[in-house]
């Protein structure tokens, strides 16, 4: 069974070199080639062209938008006509549901397969093969890539047949996780100003109720004010959040929180450009409330 | 060591009940008597007004809001005038920072302690010394009562010296919870409209990222449209809200999620009353979205 | 000079029988033919295909959305292919700015001239032509239209050059307008609830610092709970929201009130359908306060 | 009739120089006795303590907040047990509508007469006699001061017999122009970093659809990023918004514009301080925008 792997920023890198350490052959592929060198020596090869890709049985692609997903999937020279009959794309980028829902069809045509599993994870999880799939797609295609998906993630779930389901699904994980940053933003600027350690503060959240890593790696990074280098690109959970809002206003659906978080992302970017993490949004609720970015106020010595 | 408790709704039972059950004898009082029945089986002394308290060293106060501490405490027949020189009064409900200031303040000129105690959890945590304890006070006192607080709560957190930085750290905690149910609330929302199992995306959620009971358990009494009885009535997170935002605006500091809340909230109630559990608000977004209420639409056994 | 008019719902209607009823000619065409026959009564020469308007100087568009004007002006048999060289397109449609750059940039490049000219104005006005226009585009060319703008309009403005400014500037504008809708609507629920009269209110308002047809017209619509027919669909009034809001994200600008009637605008087309009135998201306000439809608790009497 | 007037502010020295400027004679007292000096000159009598007032028939007062009235009305040596039985007292100052039924009740059990006549208008229009009044109280009464009132407002209207209805209605105004301060700032902040001259956009509202002064007077002053000397300040501003939502709360009324108006003024109060005018807080969207403040960037001459 011939593997290939399109996208290879950090997650993708980690992915694919999940694949790899498994004793599979991998063809992986980055529009700048500099990025495949790492792979490379791990034993992957490195396709020139995506027309190499028309060997390949599965392609798993991790692309930043829709945008480069389209131009890889759908392009003058892209997979789509590349892929033989039978093959299988399996896509792990957090897209459109539109797209999605246009890929799946444009595959289907092409007699080829798509599946949709976007992660969950930051790119140390990648590497670890700790990533949480959202799967969706044709239950048969699933089981046969089943093994391959256990080598990327610690877990899989699959939440439907058609693989807009896990788009969806994506968007909404990302809103909840968007929603933790910025609450936690507001708390500890609330907390902070009257008088106490946020470090104090997220300690009893974390050992109590929020006792999950993801409150304890946001928060810290928050109360630590850092934001770079960015483990999520600020720009990109703004991406998230205008896929959110758009796939919202398709199916009529109010999404206040979505809306603020909206607003958060775009001064952020429009303020420091969106090259931070994207957990900084939490630093608007310090600098609303009249506080020094916590950076130049506080020192947490060698830690 | 005599100990005493004041505030027999469902939480100051369980606690009260925690007490008793390790051996000590306990002192109870509630405005209607009624309440104290079942403590009274259990071996509970009640008294039949506050002036019993004279004889007590700690007493715990469980009460639902500013006014009804603030008369139990500051009223004609309260428990101020009452209590020995050298008492300890450890308040364990969720209250403005300004009363907390007060009664730190007025307990000390009489000579008497004053800890903040409020507590994370809900009746059946109560009921299970399962609390989480968030301190703040006198540090030696904190040491002398430390053995009670364990029996109360699995876990206790110091946060301070001033009682009311436990306050501030409470409204805060409970601020993330109601930030956790809206954005539950709206993204359930999106996920139903989008043809998804709100049940199965919530089991996504719970068993990867957010894997924690706060969201399992809210989550899953939204899912089934399960407000009714309350765990914690909405008219009580109103409070909780309406404290956090008047403490945000003493200090200064704006709080735009804490905002939608608010309204979220005054919303519930004016629609339908504060009886229901306080997660009801993501019951709005259901509505906003166009869709049935869930317990309309879904039958899902006899869970 | 030959003149066009494509368009003829309630606005286009109003405007090009303005321009008949001054004696010029006019060429109209409508996709659903039986619109333009009551302009055909008022002598206009009615169009059987875009193909007909070869022969004029100067065509008017005024179109729901978008995506009409798109296929209008570029469809495969659009009006671009068949305008002479030198002809003149005013477009009076409230449109994107991304759409406005296009629409300037082919018309250019086949030798022709695009005017930018959104209206402010309900249907009333534009039989009446008591519109306002904003325009923007090539002077010289402003100037040549000039006294034909004067019969459609009671006062035009020149906002710029480029055709796009015309266009921000009207998404600005209707912005406002929505503004002034959602925040009449709290303040009737807040007046209303606290045991005051909104006609009262209103009175008080429009006779002294609001003293303006605007919150007149609307303040009336929204205390009588009149959103039908509409005099602009809530459908159009969400759309003229999303144009704006993603013109913010494209030049990065956060809109917190635009982002607050967004969701306004979903909510009430999610539970209602798009078709009252837009001025019908201030009925929200008064749901969310609990007060019942004003429709069913007031009767004006005979007005 | 003994005419007095308490609260010497820019507003009430524009208030009492316009009774006094009629020839009627007007003892009048402010708690800092120099700001009594010019209206000394004008020919007032200058209270030395409120004790004073004890000869008046009408006393007005306006006053910064409830803390301000209740002082003076209620205090050790306030108004209320020295004004005679029959005496009328007029409440000019914006405060809440509490304190309004409070001291409706007090003033009829000492015999004594409350009405409520908050005012809409700026310092220069308090001293042009050119305010609006938004009278409530015993119709009688207000027929008995109709002329003295016609000497300060340019209009005033009756919205009811009970005082507090003015107090309610007189918010719900303030919340309707601070929206409209708030919905101006993000309309510049779109269209000047659209490419537009706000300068241009506000003629083109102001001259069409907004043509009114409140419209124009705060869009220059925004535009010219001109908050300071302030007319209002917005710590007034925030107490004013702040009144409402207690309002609101109170009477359970969701009312989102005015939580996000809420956040701005606490925001721009927590960076800038209080002190600028209270249309400041539409510089906020400009600096959301990373647009540089207007003051910076602009010169318009000596006007």
């Amino acid at each position: 069974m011939n593997i290939g792997f399109i996208g290879l920023g950090r997650m993708g890198t980690g992915m694919a070199s999940r694949l790899l350490s498994s004793g599979t052959n991998v063809l992986v592929y980055n529009r700048t080639a500099e990025k495949a060198s790492a792979l490379r020596k791990q034993g992957a090869t490195v396709a020139t062209s995506l027309h190499d890709f028309a060997v390949v049985d599965i392609v798993f692609t991790m692309l930043a938008d829709d945008r480069a997903l389209e131009s890889t999937v759908l392009g003058d020279k892209g997979i789509l006509q590349h892929l033989c009959s039978g093959a299988i794309h399996v896509s792990c980028s957090t897209i459109s549901p539109d797209l999605t829902s246009r890929l799946t069809q444009v595959h289907a045509q092409a007699g080829q397969h798509f599946i949709a599993a976007p992660v969950f994870g930051r790119p140390d999880a990648a590497q670890e093969g700790k990533l949480f799939l959202i799967l969706a797609g044709n239950p048969d295609i699933l089981a046969q890539i089943e093994p391959l998906l256990a080598r990327i993630g610690q877990r899989s779930f699959v939440i439907g047949k058609e693989p807009v389901q896990a788009s969806l699904a994506k968007l909404a994980g990302n809103f909840l996780i968007a929603t933790v940053i910025e609450s936690l933003g507001e708390s500890f600027a609330f907390v902070e100003k009257g008088g106490i350690d946020p470090h104090a503060f997220l300690h009893i959240l974390t050992e109590s109720i929020f006792n999950v890593p993801l409150y304890k790696n946001y928060g810290e990074a928050i109360v630590a004010g850092k934001f770079s280098p960015p483990g999520f690109a600020a720009v990109l959970g703004q991406k998230d959040i205008r896929l959110l809002l758009q796939a919202g206003e398709t199916l009529q659906i109010p999404l206040p929180i979505a809306s603020l978080l909206r607003d958060r992302f775009l001064r952020l970017t429009a303020q420091s450009g969106g090259d931070l993490d994207w957990s900084a949004i939490a630093s608007l609720a310090t600098e609303d409330a009249g506080l020094l970015p916590r950076t130049q106020t506080m020192d947490h010595g060698p830690d």
